[in-house]
């Protein structure tokens, strides 16, 4: 290695990664309420990006705060955080061509603002599953809601601590009374030119 | 969403983004000192895969430092975070399938434990850059090795801190009067069979 040319020596881009995946790298961000259905659209839209052979990586709450966010509080300054470092990981996964489905709660505008930001506009799909808040409490699969309007949960969501709607989401998705596939394919008809190279 | 499994609705596991790309997850973790060539055979490596239509992440300061470990310092208890958080990057990369090529100096046995700890043994396979301290100060290519020999640098591995090398490393090559494409010849040869299914 006694030659070392810096300049030769880069390491693959983006275009290098999308090239050899067939797809453009992109970060589609499903904001809403706890319950609302942000990761059962998540869940069913990878599934359908992947029969088209779309590589795809879900990040939510259990694979984040167990992970690289494991130590993370729910202060404004950790929530913060929280939201920054998923936004980095984000970048990654676009700088590696693949298409990241996020789904946070992410309920102020300053959060998915920062998120935006660190990803890139154009790189960077909000969807606003509106899902009502009674709709939410009376799903409530993970008996969150109940525990909350008891008091057993400081700041939850909806309940203790609002949430600010998004401005101006690429789509809204409010899934009561419809179909999961339903509501999938307007997500993807949405997309997908955002994706296909 | 009336009907809502949640036993069915599972995200798609490393099985089947493995099976999609055609290849297995793992992490290449290189270590070794400043200098040495880990960064140099990481994009060798990366080019010599991508051919062969592997698809890689290459994890180094330079991604890693400027984005989601932006704020960490070089303190002890920074070094570990910063460590920390790119092992847990390593492992969403490799549960979407990804071969991870991470680029970092990592001084101590302790801190690559824990890496190997949290990647998992078997996706982490270590390869030791143990070219010498002599010719990483030779070549000095960032210049860092003058500053730190000056005092100018409060904490820099080889000069000021150790470098422990690792104690049973699946590779050790040294740089020194080889080619690269010799060395990365050498690495694929070993790493090949844990990335092809």
């Amino acid at each position: 290695m006694d030659n070392i040319h810096p300049i030769f020596e880069r390491m693959q881009g983006r275009e290098d990664k999308e090239r050899q995946l067939g797809q453009r790298g992109l970060t589609i961000w499903f904001t809403g309420l706890s319950g609302s259905g942000k990761s059962t659209l998540a869940i069913a839209l990878e599934r359908r990006l992947s029969e088209r052979g779309i590589l795809c990586r879900i990040l939510d709450g259990d694979n984040v705060r167990t992970g690289i966010n494991r130590g993370l509080g729910f202060s404004d300054e950790h929530r913060r955080e929280n939201i920054r470092r998923i936004a980095e990981v984000c970048r990654l996964f676009i700088d590696t061509g693949v298409v990241v489905l996020a789904s946070f709660v992410s309920p102020n505008e300053s959060l998915r603002a920062m998120a935006r930001d660190i990803i890139g506009e154009q790189d960077f799909v909000e969807v606003y599953v509106s899902t009502s808040f009674e709709e939410c409490c009376r799903r409530d699969v993970k008996g969150l809601y109940q525990k909350a309007l008891r008091g057993e949960i400081a700041d939850f969501t909806g309940v203790t601590s609002a949430y600010e709607p998004p401005t101006s989401p690429l789509l809204s998705i409010d899934t009561e009374g419809r179909s999961i596939e339903e509501c999938v394919e307007e997500i993807e008809r949405v997309v997908i030119n955002k994706i296909t190279l």
